[in-house]
């Protein structure tokens, strides 16, 4: 993409309203706007991160089993009625009436809509496991949205839901997704701490949140400093075999890991050794929940057994924030120039800087360049545009793409550009002819 | 996918409610819900014709220059009072008030959003020409929905919107959009006839429907039978040719078309041939506008000239129903048996039937095919339910895949699969060893 053709209005100035790090530089780079209270759009810039998050999200759920479905925004209050909890979600919900007064809501989650939807499909026990989901847009009404996308009101969420026949095959099905969550947050380079949490409005018994460590966050959490130093990385995994689904689950919940809700402290100080006791603030960025029948009851969801016999479908939810993950990114990996994106998650691979546009030479080397790169299945940001350097590289600084091509004319005297690595500030020069080949097998 | 692990909820006979066959058939085949009166639920099947659909609308914006943001779906009622349609859209918009008692609406349409958010990020006539688009759910409440997602009132849409400094320049965006909407249509197996229309509630005076002719459009129509004849597969285009994309602007409007608002029975005769003139019904499946600065006024979106002065930005809109088009293919596209799903948008491009599930051999036999078409990246949902052959046979041909592979035990002796084409119905005996190769090379 072109800059000159995009569509990127970068502030000038810090915007006022924005009290944390990720907020801000959101709407520094036009990633996002808001368009009221909690409500954004997604401009080019966040739309690409965004859709980047999303597809990271949805092969790690199609990876474990999970199959994609979609559900509507605007839901009936009927079936909430009949879970008793149109009554409890409070003002948080957004309820609606429609022109023939009907009562409508936005949805804030879906576990009424999937449990009615499943109990129409699925008749016997052959029917079972199945795992749906789907990315869809929620409104939660929070009587105080801030921090940009990160407590926004619209927002869109992962929400998978398990259906079993037994309690095991329940804790399969919560186990997958427990390691499918890990695979997606470290697919974006999140270290994702999974900590016992509270049920709140969803219910159950079994729920954990997924937290990472940052100075901004909502949650006051406590744990093994092992987390540190365990490996994050992609692992490879089995989703059939519940023995190793459920190592894995046992191998990250074994150490101590609680938001403050659920912390004891007399049981942190049992489990773990003085030197490796932290504290701090987290984001959660997912929770996931099994509570067996709690909707399917009400919901009449139930299914033949081989024996004639009908019992309730046992369940869970499993959520991903997928628009807070892009401020959550940027809360973990930022320095003060702006924004450091991991290359999974990164609006474009590469940013080529050309450093004197107008001039033909220059506008030849970089335009040639750019169409190679693009050629190779490279995404590149061309900053074609006719300002001073010292601008394009604030700008491409700021919007953080991993690496960046410098192409000026004192480089082209050589036949080289610089090549620098955002995070690590590591300049090269390199031949202009060996820098296609450089980035195809890295991308 | 397996069929014994997949969620496609097949109902046993035709549901009464529907009136129209795509109503019937995506209800029948489980591809999709209703959850309220005019709103839907995706299902798994469903889901994947969806994104199919938006994906082919995307890259066609995409190819055409234009670059895709997210605006939410609620929206506050300021800017639609600014432009004057707060009170003009009436019941079809869905208002809603907010836990702060703000006036807030779920959007039928985005001009005055997008507007807005250019206007904030441009400010000379050097950040023109732009096209922005999305691909969002839209609410319209509809006071009669029906026809299943054909006219349903949660609906998924792409609307692009062009910003121009000239009037040429404005009509060079508007044909590019034009010309896309061809080869969109093109992509799915469709021919979409551009009809001069009225400009209703978003204004202009320029504007185009394109309708495919199905006896259940909601539209009367009345064309040249040239149109009939004319080639409608993809072509290639030069979209920075204003010449080239008007070329092709011009040869597609010369001919007599219009939907019954717009239609004049005396030019019909002057200039359509008796033998030429046809009328029908039509289904309109995409929308696009130009109306100048009829936003951009009341909403202050300028921009400064080259010789210091501010001139209003000149817009048009340009509107797909993503959703609707999936079942305008099934109007355009079905026999007695179900669907015949054209390759580019069908769920799986085949389906392969295990005749005899259980049966040792010939599970080995599916199982390895199953294996070796996924590799070589063919969707294929494999039947190996335990359900009776009569009974894959019609679930196969409902659900309409484009290819069918069938074996059983009598074809597995000579080493043969039965290869059949669900549209000609033409069956033939292909080696086993040879179909992989067969279908790598036409997918």
């Amino acid at each position: 993409m072109r800059l000159s053709q995009y569509f990127m209005p970068i502030l000038r100035d810090d915007p006022k309203e924005a009290e944390i790090v990720s907020h801000r530089l959101m709407l520094r780079t036009g990633m996002v706007r808001q368009e009221s209270a909690g409500i954004y759009s997604w401009l080019p810039l966040g739309f690409r991160v965004l859709k980047k998050i999303e597809q990271i999200v949805r092969q790690e759920q199609n990876r474990a089993g999970a199959i994609e479905v979609l559900m509507p925004t605007i839901q009936s209050a009927d079936l909430w009625r009949k879970s008793g909890r149109y009554d409890d979600y409070g003002k948080e919900m957004l309820r609606i009436t429609d022109r023939h007064d009907r009562d409508m809501l936005y949805g804030p989650t879906n576990e009424e809509m999937i449990t009615d939807m499943f109990r129409a499909g699925a008749q016997s026990y052959k029917d079972l496991p199945r795992n749906l989901y789907h990315i869809q847009w929620k409104f939660r009404d929070e009587v105080r949205p801030r921090f940009g996308v990160m407590r926004g009101r619209e927002f869109l969420m992962k929400d998978a839901y398990s259906f079993d026949y037994t309690a095991d095959g329940g804790r399969h099905s919560y186990g997958k997704m427990f390691v499918s969550y890990l695979r997606t947050y470290a697919r974006m380079g999140l270290k994702a701490i999974p900590m016992q949490a509270e049920t709140g409005p969803i219910g159950g018994d079994l729920s954990h949140e997924f937290l990472i460590l940052a100075d901004t966050g909502e949650s006051e959490v406590h744990f093994d400093r092992d987390f540190y130093d365990m490996d994050w990385s992609e692992f490879t995994i089995d989703y059939d075999d519940p023995q190793a689904v459920s190592a894995i689950v046992n191998d990250y919940t074994s150490k101590y890991a609680a938001t403050d809700d659920m912390h004891v402290e007399a049981d942190f100080h049992a489990r773990v050794p003085q030197d490796r006791r932290l504290s701090g603030r987290g984001i959660e960025v997912g929770h996931i929940f099994f509570f067996g029948d709690k909707y399917s009851q009400p919901l009449d969801c139930f299914v033949q057994t081989a024996e004639g016999g009908n019992v309730p479908i046992l369940s869970g939810s499993y959520g991903i924030g997928v628009s807070r993950l892009a401020g959550a990114v940027i809360e973990a990996s930022h320095d003060e120039a702006g924004i450091i994106w991991p290359e999974a998650v990164a609006p474009f691979d590469i940013g080529l800087i050309n450093l004197k546009a107008g001039d033909s030479a220059t506008d030849a080397a970089c335009d040639k360049l750019y169409g190679e790169l693009s050629s190779a299945g490279l995404e590149v940001l061309y900053d074609d545009k006719d300002d001073r350097a010292g601008g394009k590289f604030a700008r491409m600084d700021l919007i953080g793409l991993p690496w960046q091509i410098i192409i000026g004319p004192r480089s082209l005297k050589d036949g080289n550009a610089e090549v620098k690595n955002r995070k690590t500030g590591e300049r090269e020069n390199v031949a202009l002819s060996g820098i296609v080949s450089r980035f195809a097998k890295q991308g």
